[in-house]
């Protein structure tokens, strides 16, 4: 009894309210404890193209679990979920345009559907809370800014095109601690990419996101920016498949497996 | 002029020498400090469920790059090398079933060949130096004993067995240590999927290696496995596709890249 009063506070309770169509924020402080996951759908004649860009373009797009064909059931993160309708919320890429943004994605789906979960970083924003670092989107009640840079992606048959990062400003005398606490998790994006300096990775104005919410950086603080999840929307603009979905950012696919099993030192013990 | 006349001591060189046919040993002592790899290659109708397969089972097969369609060079990891040439000798799996030991493939590549680069224990094995595991097989000169497990891989298409793991025998009191070294590099097969207790995992006796050498687990050791490279070579056996080509158990192909560039938190720093 003790856990069924808390709203979402297991994955497959968060899962049967996306379904239901109760949820309309974002998914981050929901099964608290558990990692959520980005999610691309495309047709099979592109799966393998995809695989290899993902394989390619780790940092971005760490491939957590592959679907097969046809399938919505994720039988290693999530065995009784179904990708078709337990997000609550889809964007429908058409020829590299988001064209709508949809709740379910059945009338969509066929047998030829090849469904691609991809890591997040809300399990390294776990890790860091825990190391003491303070995250600003966290405590400003904000989704974390993102921004596409000129850091170009490994070209892989049509999917080519650039990183998406995300930015935390992070405290100088805890960049280091913050590096070291996400590198434990690189099937989550790992460690930054890239520290200070937003110019030199092609982003013009940190006030201005092309997804999520901007954030301050104060006074003894260093944005630091790590590889996103949302690298695959940059690149269907750039790749124009026929179809391809997508989760709404924000609004993530939740999985049944702790953070700390994507700990690769944890896992050592 | 100081390394030159180190015989093989650059991958470059290794890679030379493996093609003019020179190298009939392992390549597990020559160009310190590089990692190796792996090798498969499958015709491109099997390489979304091989490399699905992989994705699904990374622990014994972390797949370090996906070539082309028809291209054997490796842009990422070696810019320079060519698959088909580069590797001291090649098994030629026909329906799961080894028929030759050659020296090149060029003449079994064709325009559909897709090769993949799987990580390599002898990564780990220089962090378990480094980190003061001694190293049985090295100290005796012997190649690592490799066993079939029990231990079910998940399956993708027609790719299904199990488990190859490596062994080596670790004191007690450095298996923590152990563990923590070689999980900094998930992309070398990672943490020790199993400690002790060899029949738990369906191995029978720890003496009769299924490749590679024995070697003696003495008083005060446990043995330790790792997840093992060679586990795609067990898969042919078990799902038979009408072509696959693999390294010879223990002649690698030799990457330009430093060990270090693949442990997790040094990529931190």
């Amino acid at each position: 009894m003790a856990t069924d009063w808390v709203p979402y506070g297991s994955p497959a309770a968060v899962r049967a309210a996306a379904r239901a169509g109760e949820i309309h924020t974002s998914t981050a402080p929901l099964a608290p404890g558990h990692a959520q996951a980005n999610l691309v759908v495309l047709p099979s004649a592109l799966a393998f193209d995809f695989l290899v860009f993902a394989q390619r373009n780790s940092r971005p797009c760490p491939v957590l679990e592959v679907l097969d064909r046809g399938d919505p059931v994720p039988h290693s993160v999530a065995p009784n979920a179904d990708v078709r309708t337990d997000l609550p919320a889809y964007r429908v890429y058409r020829r590299g345009q988001p064209e709508e943004e949809v709740s379910d994605i059945r009338s969509l789906w066929g047998e030829d559907s090849v469904a691609f979960l991809i890591g997040c970083s809300f399990t390294f924003e776990a890790a860091l809370s825990t190391a003491g670092v303070p995250l600003r989107h966290v405590e400003l009640g904000r989704t974390v800014p993102m921004y596409r840079t000129s850091l170009e992606l490994r070209a892989a048959g049509p999917f080519h095109g650039h990183m998406v990062v995300s930015m935390r400003p992070i405290p100088v005398t805890l960049v280091d601690r913050a590096a070291r606490a996400t590198a434990r998790y690189p099937a989550m994006h790992g460690a930054p990419v890239h520290v200070g300096t937003p110019g030199e990775i092609g982003i013009e104005d940190l006030g201005r996101p092309d997804f999520g919410d901007p954030v301050p950086v104060r006074p003894g603080e260093v944005p630091v920016f790590w590889a996103c999840g949302v690298t695959p929307q940059a690149v269907a603009a750039a790749s124009r498949p026929e179809l391809m979905i997508c989760h709404s950012p924000g609004k993530m696919f939740v999985t049944d497996i702790p953070h700390k099993d994507f700990d690769v030192l944890h896992a050592a013990r």
